[in-house]
């Protein structure tokens, strides 16, 4: 087993030496004039006063969480002796403060590298676009690679420590089992990650645009408006920070997950099975790196979206071969029921994984990109008013769910299929065949979440670019860049919903397998939970009703963040008039601070809501409850995000169709009303959306380790 | 038994003669001056000709739809002999017609009290509040005890065609799932109607504001407005003709629902268990008429409103009182296990569904009256524009979904774990209660149908005195009344809701108990759906995504018919100069055939959806799919339905604090963002909204019809 082991530990090992090149070759890039400089240091400063001040309240309540794993594991387990019950808390305690340290540290250093690229950016786009475009994506490429790194390095390690490699059956056996921990620990630090990210990104933006560019009619970006740091800064924090700790939540959630059904797969896999999904994301990794080293344009006319395509594409050939290999050299030799594994349906499965995320991709770009049918439809209705703007989007939005979920279906089915067929339809085998499929989805994440972050990194050096004066040639540049940015945020929150929803099939049933296992069945195929039981249809009613009730809480908070921004933007206007003139400059700082306290303060209660509701529910109305309300919430929570990314998503591109000269063209009413729309969709696409990725995988995680309490 | 159905029919034939009477009271009233005959014969006239057409429509789906159910019904039994399966598919198919036909005819008689109904009223403002609000009422109680007893009327007598008192042990048990063709057939017609008519009536309303309000600067119901007389007939054709339907559909569904249970307590009850639910029909029936006599206002200055408030109290204690002593009636003899039935605890889950109707019609109130909270801040929100008023209002509508969902849980509960104590325990004793709160719910349907009928009719009466340019104190009257009007519209819309809730579980259930009758199972205590299967979980996921792409297309259809008004009403104002000045009469009747065939050709594509997705599912996915199917749509559709109805309604109450006198009064720019709002929540709380509500049912009776072709 050892050969995996190192195959893990090396592709870490890889990525930390190219993550350290990587960040050689951003730091010795040059860093602009000083007012550039004066830019970047105050989007800097905010970026880790907030993240600080976020951690600390992040630290208090996971305290408070800890204290309640630590004592719940250990009474639900006390009928089992009192010494198994003080070890599964504390291995399950440890693991969850592993887990949130971990997320923490990955959004840390995602943080940290986005406010020092975003300078070193906007001065290379002086150079050219291959310049900026390759030191914006590097910089991407660090916070990608050290957010999959540390998720791989946290989950191996932890098993190693809790006996993965004793040789004890039971040991093995039991390891996945208490690294849930680590996932819930992961979840928890991004669910407020997310949160209070999303809120401050978007109260900034909001405040900043309805004060600035409404009332006081200046551009977006301008250095008068008091807001403008803290818009910039919420770039960072929710985009980079947020979906960091989403993902780096993905990777750890779904790996979890499918080493729980290797678990299942035991007999029949040994350890392979529990080391497989290990063994693909380090692969994913290795992959990843080579892609992420091809990223750049032949000549500047060149458009830079290309790219990122070209080298998504080739990450995605390597790990499709890597992963080939994979299978054949983990898996061939397998005999099952006198039956060898048919390596190929077992491949077929990784395919169908690779499909549905390129999927995702595309079905996203159809319904939000600024060519295509929806987003002109969307921009065409402004021709009669904000009202029928905000019609069609909604109902826009709510029919782009339908073909994702189509999608969905297709690849749990065709994968379970196939992973049943491969296994010669031992127990389970389905199931490990949909997350093999989870497996290759996610083996291209580090190559996502780079270009992920790169969306932030260029909207600041954008931002820096615009409030420095710069000639009118390299605004160009970054307004490429910036473009392309926002096209590829907006993928990958496709990616990271698919990704979300296939971990929702694959959590779910390792709830299911979980109380299997604490009620002592045998290990029969199925646990049956009875859906006429009126607990069950209640939870399923309390899963749907958190979703929708929870969206209203993150999108309520970004309105009541925003008033606090818009009545500091409006005290300064009107306190300093030197401000309008240019004669003055307006205090940022300030405004940051009042955003920061804002942000932490609204994301306590969604984020509390998500947390206790899933508790109640199987404490109060049973295991079967809580597997009615884990479905139901999860589905609902997938399809109520695919609507609120999408809707979101289209409407800011409809405005932006307007800008380009359609249907009125800018500063028309048609615009006007297009800007209505974008901003109601800024909550749904970068708060409330994202957020519900979250909620789907932590409600997973939180079952998973509150299970043994529940009736 | 025979005493069971001389209480039915009886009640029937009350019914009947009260009819009668209240119909020769309306049309004993005056019908006003040539001016106001005029409009009120355009109304009728749109009414009577968008009626007719969209039978025709109907008519011809039903027939496909049939030939469909005769075949499948027949195939699917074809192995138990030609001639069951031929009997199988004979009744089923007439039981859909009977139920289609009642429904229409419902629908019919409905709508042609109601245009009969507004001029009456008109004049009868004229004498003051209380004239108009007895004619008003008195015309919308038509409605009410049609559809009631139109219902019972049909169900009972199917019961009794299909052997029902024969003695047959075998053919009573069979005449429920054959009258479920009955609901199928009621929930087909109340589809297309509730589409078709809120389709219509907000086309012609979006339409008629967009260029009447804003481009033209006419006001509301202004008789140069060429789509005025389409916006009168839209408020019959939606409100009327469509909530109609809808709770002709409730009643119908939840008696069915509950005589299937009934049979599954046959051992224990024999008939009785079945014919209650009709029993409690016909005495809520009685105690609605007593009701619907005491309304009315001592003096004129008394607010309409309390007198209804008061009608609904008498008719819920006449109702309760009714219900409790026909408890004992029915059950205080039967014994069971050895121990005679808890009458008590039985009344107990009466008592828990009337709770629950009182408590969804609070609520809503709570969430769209003009001096709530939530309207409230709505209206505060118009003060940063039209985006911030939708965010508010979107958040604020997913917000009003929890204490609801919280209502139905605790309801489902109550009333089952009464139910189960009270029947000693024995199989699907639970599931009874829920089906007897249920009944208690809707025992005072006949009375709220009235509330809500009076609803069209005022707003009808209010446009004809409006058109008419009659006195301003006549106005006063009629502004009143239409208040209140727009307050039981909006009630009655949670009460349906409500409704549906409690059926969605009801008819769970009963498919549950088809299920495990078709398989042949036993019949023990639950029969178990494997919700760890990838087919449940999949047929979750789509039931989700049908809620969500039927509120989309929905939705749509409003815009795209609107379109269409506002074509043609700016091709009029165009071409027809005179109009603006009063000197040349607009072309009403082109409008309303306008919107006629807008309506008719939109309302098809979600009508079909909702037919032909459940049936696929099933085929495709199989039985335990078709559960999740059902489980999660119907849930989902409850939760949906609630937020598209509450923020529609809080919208429009918010645009009307507005235009009170707060934050910024009438035509300031609050006002116009208030009206963006308002504009938005129309197609949400009159189209897609109800339409959920029947869609709820439909799902359920339709994979109850076509349960044997599943997998």
């Amino acid at each position: 087993m050892s050969v995996y082991f190192a195959i893990i530990y090396g592709a870490i090992l890889i990525s930390l030496l190219v993550i350290v090149c990587l960040v050689k070759y951003v730091f010795k890039q040059d860093k602009g004039n000083k007012d550039m400089q004066e830019i970047s240091e105050a989007i800097r400063e905010g970026a880790m006063a907030f993240l600080k001040r976020q951690y600390k309240t992040i630290a208090i309540m996971a305290l408070i969480v800890l204290v309640i794993i630590i004592f719940a594991d250990y009474f639900a387990n006390a009928s089992k002796g009192s010494s198994y019950a003080v070890s599964v808390a504390w291995h399950t305690g440890f693991a969850f403060i592993i887990g949130a340290l971990c997320s923490a540290a990955a959004g840390y250093i995602g943080m940290y590298m986005t406010v020092n690229c975003n300078i070193r950016t906007a001065e290379g786009a002086k150079k050219g676009v291959n310049s900026a475009l390759k030191i914006a994506f590097r910089g991407g490429a660090i916070t990608g690679l050290s957010v999959t790194g540390l998720s791989l390095l946290g989950i191996t390690t932890l098993f190693l420590i809790f006996g993965g490699s004793s040789g004890s059956d039971m040991l093995i056996k039991q390891a996945p089992s208490l690294i849930i921990g680590f996932g819930f620990g992961a979840s928890f630090v991004a669910l407020f990650a997310q949160l209070g990210g999303g809120i401050y990104t978007k109260a900034a933006d909001v405040g900043a645009d309805l004060v600035g560019k409404v009332e006081a009619g200046i551009p977006e970006d301008d250095p008068r408006n008091p807001a403008v740091i803290a818009d910039l800064v919420g770039d960072n924090v929710g985009d980079c920070a947020g979906r960091g700790a989403d993902l780096f939540e993905s990777t750890a959630a779904e790996n979890i997950g499918a080493m729980i059904l290797g678990v299942a797969l035991y007999p029949a896999f040994g350890l392979k099975g529990i080391l497989f999904p290990l063994v693909c994301c380090a692969l994913g990794i290795l992959g990843s790196i080579v892609g992420i080293y091809t990223v750049n344009v032949k000549n500047e006319s060149e458009d830079p979206m290309i790219a990122l395509g070209k080298g998504y594409i080739i990450t995605t050939i390597i790990v499709l071969i890597l992963l080939f290999f994979n299978v054949r050299y983990m898996f061939g030799d397998v005999v099952i029921k006198g039956m060898s594994v048919n390596c190929g349906l077992l491949y077929g499965c990784v395919v169908t994984g690779v499909a549905l995320g390129f999927a995702f991709v595309l079905i996203t770009n159809y319904y939000t990109s600024v060519s295509s049918r929806p987003v002109k439809e969307i921009a065409r209705s402004c021709e009669t008013g904000p009202a029928t703007n905000i019609i069609t989007g909604v109902s826009m939005g709510m029919e782009s769910t339908a073909i994702p979920v189509i999608c969905i279906s297709l690849a749990i089915f065709i994968s379970y299929k196939l992973g049943a067929a491969a296994l010669n339809n031992i127990p389970n085998a389905g199931l490990y065949g949909t997350a093999i499929a989870t497996m290759g989805m996610l083996s291209t994440c580090a190559y996502i979440l780079a270009m992920d972050t790169f969306g932030p990194i260029t909207d600041n050096a954008g931002g820096i670019i615009e409030m420095s004066s710069a000639d009118e040639e390299v605004r160009v540049v970054t307004d490429r860049l910036d473009a392309c940015g926002n096209t590829t945020k907006a993928l990958t929150k496709g990616y990271a919903v698919g990704s979300a929803s296939l971990a929702a099939f694959l959590l779910f049933s390792a709830y299911l397998d979980q109380v299997k296992t604490i009620i002592g069945k045998p290990l029969d195929y199925w646990y049956s939970v009875d859906v006429g039981k009126p607990e069950v249809f209640i939870g399923g009613f309390i899963g749907v009703m958190l979703v929708f009730l929870f969206s209203s809480t993150a999108i309520r908070a970004v309105g009541r963040a925003a008033q606090y921004v818009i009545m500091e933007v409006r005290r300064q206007f009107k306190e300093m008039p030197g401000i309008m003139k240019g004669t003055q400059k307006p205090d940022y700082a300030r405004c940051v601070d009042i955003v920061t306290k804002g942000a932490l303060k609204e994301m306590i209660l969604p984020g509390v809501l998500v947390i206790t509701v899933p508790i109640l529910v199987g404490v109060l109305l049973g295991k079967e409850a809580a597997a009615g309300f884990l479905m139901i919430s999860t589905i609902s929570g997938v399809v109520m995000a695919l609507f609120l990314n999408n809707s979101g998503g289209a409407w800011d591109n409809a405005k932006k169709l307007i800008e380009l000269g359609a249907y009125g063209g800018k500063n028309s009413e048609e615009h006007k009303a297009g800007v209505v729309g974008d901003t109601v969709g800024d909550p749904f696409k970068d708060t409330a959306g994202p957020s519900l990725h979250v909620l789907i995988k932590l409600i997973s995680t939180i079952t998973l380790v509150f299970v043994a309490l529940f009736r």
